[in-house]
């Protein structure tokens, strides 16, 4: 039933790159912003990211702040957002430290093409969907997940999931920090890679904010249908 | 002996595109951005941009005010800056609307590699600059049209070129109007491809400036050494 509200926080070079052409993770932004982050995932119900971004970066995607975590606890939710991982082949592996740190359920959502040893050895630590046949169908995913209660969902990249969401129409705001330094390269990954939109299918947005934080500038934009 | 002072101005999606997938000219600004641009054009000595913008977009780098064009006039300038393409093998066209719209200078920049009947060729309707090798060599290039007296040169891309300059330090500032739109695509050009930094090489910027233009942003960027 329906799809929860869906947004995107995301630190990108002046270049609009999310990482150099090394493809690990770079520090783009300040204490500031990191904070600002916390508090979305605080607020959120569910945190996702793709494989590539688990592979590379090995997140925890756990709220940092104590007392946000401890606020969470009196308003009976658990200490960290439901965390989502979207990998059709079940690639990830379970000693990722999504699985090994902070309290709180995992998702790992994957495809029909998954091996099913690897899904049943996922299955002890996380609840594992499955959706689509090769490759995990993200509309799918969305109705799911709202099911389960997810109303609200922060996906942290990378830049092949931001353009799975967004190409499949599942994106309601992009809020993007706009770090002060360059990064360049024709391979490294940007906001949003995957096929990319021709001029016409271009999505339209509306600006929500734009702020000076630290070093950079924080854009909010809102998706137009 | 030095070089010109050396700003790149460049319209960029929210995801830090150039142009689209299909790397056709894609209308990222409006009247106001654009009409900026022109102003920054009148105020340069020379305009330059790389071959492959040539190729795609055949843009004639012209000021477009008549009454900008009147003011430099008045000033005892050419109406329009000089308008240099960076093009290692003389690919370039005469029929290319840089030669045939607006007065003023030309300047092609190639290689040693370029087939002499077509520098000859050029010749006659540019003045043709060699420098470097294979490919062109920027740092002579910039040395080169200081001589000729070039202070102040606005670049206008693309993302190939703006990575040879930015990688070779000939840098001074980075204007970027941030569009409201999202283009998405690995291979869509960004405000800087080549080869890319890598995390110790990444270039710091300072913001000097972001502004609410029309529905987008404009942020205006120095590089730090
Ligand atoms: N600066 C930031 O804010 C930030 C945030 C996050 C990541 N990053 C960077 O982003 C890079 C990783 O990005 P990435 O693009 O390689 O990986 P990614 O977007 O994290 O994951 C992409 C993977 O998700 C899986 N997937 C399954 N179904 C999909 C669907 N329908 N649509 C899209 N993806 C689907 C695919 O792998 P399978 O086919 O195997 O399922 C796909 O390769 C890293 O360099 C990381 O450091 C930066
Ligand atoms: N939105 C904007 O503001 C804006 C502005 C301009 C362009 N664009 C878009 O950008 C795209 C074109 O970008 P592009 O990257 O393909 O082409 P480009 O940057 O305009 O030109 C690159 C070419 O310059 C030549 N070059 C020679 N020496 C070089 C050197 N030392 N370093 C770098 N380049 C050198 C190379 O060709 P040779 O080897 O043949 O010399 C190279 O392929 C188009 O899609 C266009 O629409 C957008």
């Amino acid at each position: 039933m329906g799809r929860p509200f869906v947004f995107i926080n995301s630190a990108m070079s002046a270049d609009g790159k999310i990482s150099t052409r090394e493809r690990k993770q770079v520090r783009i932004s300040g204490d500031i912003d990191f904070d600002r982050m916390d508090a979305l995932r605080a607020g959120s119900d569910a945190i996702m990211v793709g494989i590539g971004t688990v592979l590379a970066d090995d997140p925890s995607l756990t709220v940092k702040s104590e007392k946000r975590r401890a606020e969470r606890k009196q308003a009976g939710l658990e200490e960290n957002p439901i965390r989502i991982v979207i990998d059709s082949k079940a690639r990830i592996s379970p000693d990722a430290d999504i699985f090994k740190k902070g309290k709180g359920r995992r998702i790992v959502i994957v495809s029909e093409s998954a091996p099913s040893s690897k899904v049943r050895e996922l299955g002890d630590i996380a609840t594992v969907i499955v959706a689509g046949r090769d490759k995990v169908d993200l509309v799918a995913s969305m109705s799911k997940i709202r099911d389960i209660g997810v109303r609200r969902l922060m996906v942290e990249g990378g830049a092949t999931l931001n353009w799975g969401m967004v190409s499949s129409g599942l994106v309601d705001e992009i809020y993007t920090f706009v770090g002060n330094l360059l990064m360049g390269g024709i391979t490294s990954p940007t906001l949003i890679d995957g096929e990319g939109f021709t001029e016409e299918e271009t999505i339209k947005l509306d600006l929500m904010e734009a702020e000076k934080i630290e070093e950079g500038v924080l854009l909010k934009w809102k998706l137009l249908p």
